[in-house]
């Protein structure tokens, strides 16, 4: 059955959710994308015009919204007959949008975990501080919503559950890599808002290891991965959503994160957070005004959206997973390679928000065909992987895998 | 004939400045102290009274003044009967400072040159943008303005004057050489008003060289010296106020400012000018509030007067000056050096607010005894150095020489 979808946000990353729907439209329906910024979704709808992503004659709105303001949320829902909406807006709306889909018994998923403007890195597992104290409600209304469905989080929970499902008895590590080894040409950027990459390494950094929370710095654990495609490449341990929910799912595993940083981005980094100018708390300037020096750092740094048209090279993401089967050790690294040049030319946009935007439209087509409508909430793993992997492939995000017998394509 | 002196700022100079009015109050008179935020002054006064710098006693009292209010100025010099004001404050007030003095008809002093706060690197030579302007009326009125008068600015400008007239017959090359080989022990800060500090790094670096100016860029032209007590340093050419009166004043010489800096410090000032945060210019957050970045990095960097206790080694400033003498060709350079940690005993400031404060005491000292009355507007090196050089070996500050015959102190 069509579902009509809302995607709320303007980035990047809503381009291409925007995109994939109306490639998609003969089973999402109708489509309505909304923001602060009105014209940012006219542009979106512009350039799917102009690329002719429509697959069938339908409808496709933009909307002014203030996500923030769960009334108006829900006004919009209910005057688009939505049934589906895509939260790719920033983290901090999160639980404002998730209850005007509870409130109005829609569909709701979203690629980030929800942050409060002013907190950081809060206690671990992250995701029981706000959206899984709507679990129960979810569950009791029979709104399904889909956590973390972007490519890490997201994708690579997806992966752990399939290797856990096809390819292991047990698993005891579980190491997700994200490696961007591309080149924007720019003197530095972040490859999606600023603000949001920057407070992802500014707090502790926790991996679940040994049955419990273990606490580093950022910058502090390091590894050399010898990837597909991209080769050798340098990551750091890192905090990210993900490790919360599988730490939780995948019993008996330790979870870890590692996200790939050259040494110029370390540099500027550190430059930036040992001065105070990541920090999310206001200062004082000498003529009185109170400024967040974040948000001035954000207000300086290319807009990450302009970075696509000159983005070359190509992004590796996936699960270094360790365990047995048959009473034998083994390692598999399932991965996906994406190429920021294609994306642009298909969608507009680099490859890292291709992979976080593709993922939550595939998604949306397996809660209209009803494989995926789980009735409650649920993290990725919680679902069946074999659908979604089929779909995203279909979608242009393939499934790879190397093991003992080399490396090959499994969706 | 005792003088009143008005001091105006309430920094690290400011501070050294009130000091050595004091000490030296026999000679000065009455001292006032006036800043925006008297509470600074006050702690100023406090200092000076817990150190008893008063040589005799005295009438030493701080004032609330915004400094670009020029009524508000000549009614607080009329009020306290100041026959002397010693500008100290922010750059920004210069022009307003000796309008007021000009207006009163007393003698104005500064360490800097005139700025204003929305440009940056004005076009060479930097005084006759603002300053030489009222030369005129100067000279017409009687009125001694002494430009420039801290350490360099100031004192590198007598020693060119001194080396012209007693060590050479014709100068080709004044190389300035500011070095600071001291250690404040935090992660990174700026030894003066970070605003101030990195607005001279910014702009484009102007020398004087065959005759015109010449521009390079910043951290574009390095140049190691082996100088003497601090070593072998690095130091990058610069642009610098006294490189602009001296090409005028020393004919025929080519001249440079060199400042030495650590690569540490040249990669913090890279990455925030390289991201635009060390921008004059405004601008706007996403949220919709203007910001001028350069602003923000002042307030989240240490205040430059809290380093002045852990402060540790030595600073090396002077003038290497090249030309011939009785047919022959030489090489002299006439510096001083400075120690953080005596500064901090004497005077509770660090060496580089101790080396820009002492000079303006001479100098005042030298107009209240006539030797220095200048009755019209000059740059240092338009003075005699003698009784100037010997006045500040007096307050601490010794000049030295390097030259055929090795080292030795001069004055």
């Amino acid at each position: 059955m069509k579902k009509n979808v809302l995607i709320i946000g303007a980035g990047g990353v809503a381009q291409v959710v925007a995109h994939k729907c109306a490639q998609n439209n003969d089973v999402l329906g109708d489509i309505h994308i909304a923001s602060r910024t009105k014209s940012k979704c006219d542009d979106m709808i512009a350039s799917v015009r102009e690329k002719k992503s429509m697959k069938v004659e339908g409808v496709l709105e933009a909307h002014a919204l203030d996500a923030l303001d769960i009334e108006a949320t829900k006004a919009l829902i209910s005057k688009t007959n939505s049934q589906i909406v895509i939260n790719v807006g920033s983290p901090f709306i999160n639980m404002s949008v998730l209850q005007a889909c509870i409130d109005t018994g829609v569909a709701y998923m979203d690629t980030a975990i929800h942050e409060e403007p002013n907190k950081i890195c809060e206690t671990p597992p992250w995701y029981a501080n706000y959206e899984w104290k709507r679990r129960e409600i979810c569950a009791e209304k029979g709104i399904t919503a889909i956590l973390g469905i972007g490519f890490d989080p997201g994708v690579v929970n997806a992966y752990a559950r399939l290797v856990q499902d096809e390819y292991f008895d047990k698993i005891t590590d579980i190491d997700i890599i994200d490696i961007n080894a591309g080149s924007h040409g720019r003197w530095f950027s972040t490859n999606f808002d600023p603000e949001i990459n920057f407070r992802e390494f500014t707090g502790r950094v926790y991996s679940w290891q040994k049955g419990e929370w273990q606490v580093n710095k950022m910058f502090e654990v390091g590894m050399e991965y010898d990837l597909p495609v991209v080769g050798k490449q340098k990551a750091y341990m890192t905090g990210h959503d993900e490790v919360h929910s599988l730490a939780r799912n995948i019993e008996g595993a330790d979870v870890r994160f590692w996200m790939g940083f050259g040494d110029h981005y370390i540099n500027v980094f550190n430059v930036l957070n040992n001065l105070g100018l990541l920090s999310e708390q206001p200062v004082k300037t000498a003529e009185g005004l109170e400024v967040i020096p974040l948000k001035v750092v954000k207000a300086v740094l290319p807009d990450p959206s302009s970075l696509a048209p000159d983005y070359t090279g190509k992004t590796c993401i996936g699960d270094l997973v360790k365990g047995s089967k048959d009473g034998k050790d083994r390692e598999i690294f399932i991965y996906n390679v994406a190429d920021h040049k294609d994306a642009y030319n298909e969608v507009g946009s680099q490859g890292i928000s291709y992979t976080a935007g593709v993922p939550p439209v595939a998604a949306a087509m397996l809660v209209a065909t009803g494989e995926w409508d789980s009735k409650t909430m649920v993290n990725v793993e919680e679902l069946d992987p074999r659908p979604f992997l089929t779909t995203m492939s279909k979608l242009g995000l393939t499934t790879w895998i190397r093991d003992e017998q080399g490396e090959r394509q499994i969706f």
